[in-house]
């Protein structure tokens, strides 16, 4: 019996961002692994086991999945948002380059969803419509000063951004510290945009001049939005919309 | 009547990763808008106009969608991929700004769509698991000084990048002097992944050095994705798997 391996992306939460390709590898599968609030999207059913773990043991679930997956199980590990987007897919990799040589022969296959920063982007018009870049603010797996770079950089570059894991408990201060990076080398007043819950009935979008930011607008649920120094703020009865243009005009 | 507008994001290309959500928005809507290999993807049924139009005629199909939205319409712009990310909503919004004032008060959501460098970072494995960005190639609405210096600036950060529109038949030499610029920015053989009609039933994928490159590996069906200098390729029989690790120990 041949096994086989997908990392499916969830989409942000709302059920109606699932593709029918991840649908389809739900549906086949013996055996799902991840974080336990992913696995418990996944609804029961006879013939399916379901091993939920907890958070920061991507390692260990990356080879239990692959190890049942050399076993002819059929294994799907998911990820919220898209598995290649600071989620499980790069994770299974490492344990693919690291772990037994039979591996890498597996049928090991990503099917991509819909990341977070795309449905944010959607929730309030098209932030992130020119030029862009996404940064994971966790510093459990790089230095600071690696982190303060690439913001210093990023603005230089003049990209709007899209900030994940922005704040944790354990991590009170760094979120903190990029806003002052961010107001440092922006120095303008240009949208900041935290998402949170995004498409959840419970979304909430707060838009707000960069200037205006405070580190208590983001927590482990937001995904953050920082538009780049063209982007529009279109008034409006309701929730602006906000928007990069297309065009820069030439030097 | 009311009218709505929405901004729907395709995919790349399989009608598998459309999102229910997206095949809702279609299901219910009275006109389709957009480019015409766009529009051709959406089934014909009773009670549907397409309005297929050129390329590079983007704000006023983005007119031409706001006015029959506040007839009563309900309108379904359709991109390719997700319709933030170099595609129709940027567009749509720039008229809403420069356009009539009541456009403002209507109904319109963008719904988002699987990117192609999402797709395509899928089908090879995860290079864009760590920090990353993504720069529209095309110089029709932006100067060359402008890319050249966002692809320095982005080796600087040692991002993995991606890159839309890398080649056209009006622009044969732009891909050729960034391919020169990230050769001379990076200076090592990280991988360059071609990515051609992702999704698709002729999908092909080329993995080779970043010293190694050459302009005729892409064209205007292609996403072009490139590692950071620590992403790791794991040869096996078959193609290989490219990924980007999660973590950069400390300094």
């Amino acid at each position: 019996m041949t096994g086989s391996l997908v990392i499916a992306g969830l989409g942000p939460g709302n059920d109606a961002l699932i593709t029918p390709e991840v649908q389809a590898a739900l549906d086949r599968a013996t055996d799902i692994v991840g974080y336990i609030p992913y696995v418990e999207r996944v609804a029961e059913r006879p013939g399916l086991t379901l091993h939920p773990s907890d958070n920061r043991v991507e390692i260990d679930r990356s080879c239990h999945a692959l190890e049942m997956a050399s076993e002819g199980k059929h294994v799907v590990v998911v990820s919220s948002g898209d598995p290649g987007v600071f989620a499980m897919a790069a994770a299974v990799f490492e344990a693919v380059e690291n772990g037994e040589p039979d591996w890498r022969d597996l049928d090991i296959q990503v099917l991509p969803g819909i990341t977070a920063m795309l449905a944010a982007s959607a929730a309030c018009g098209a932030p992130l419509g020119h030029d862009f870049c996404a940064i994971n603010l966790s510093d459990n797996l790089k230095p600071w000063s690696l982190i303060e770079k690439r913001l210093r950089l990023a603005a230089e570059a003049d990209f709007a951004m899209a900030f994940y894991n922005p704040r944790s408990k354990s991590r009170p201060e760094g979120f903190e510290k990029a806003l002052k990076t961010l107001q440092d080398a922006c120095g303008d007043a240009r949208p900041i945009i935290f998402a949170r819950n995004v498409s959840r009935p419970d979304q909430r979008i707060n838009v707000v001049p960069l200037t205006k930011a405070t580190p208590d607008m983001a927590d482990m649920r937001t995904v953050v939005l920082l538009g780049s120094s063209r982007t529009r703020i279109i008034e409006r009865n309701g929730a602006p919309f906000v928007y990069t243009p297309r065009s820069v005009e030439g030097e």
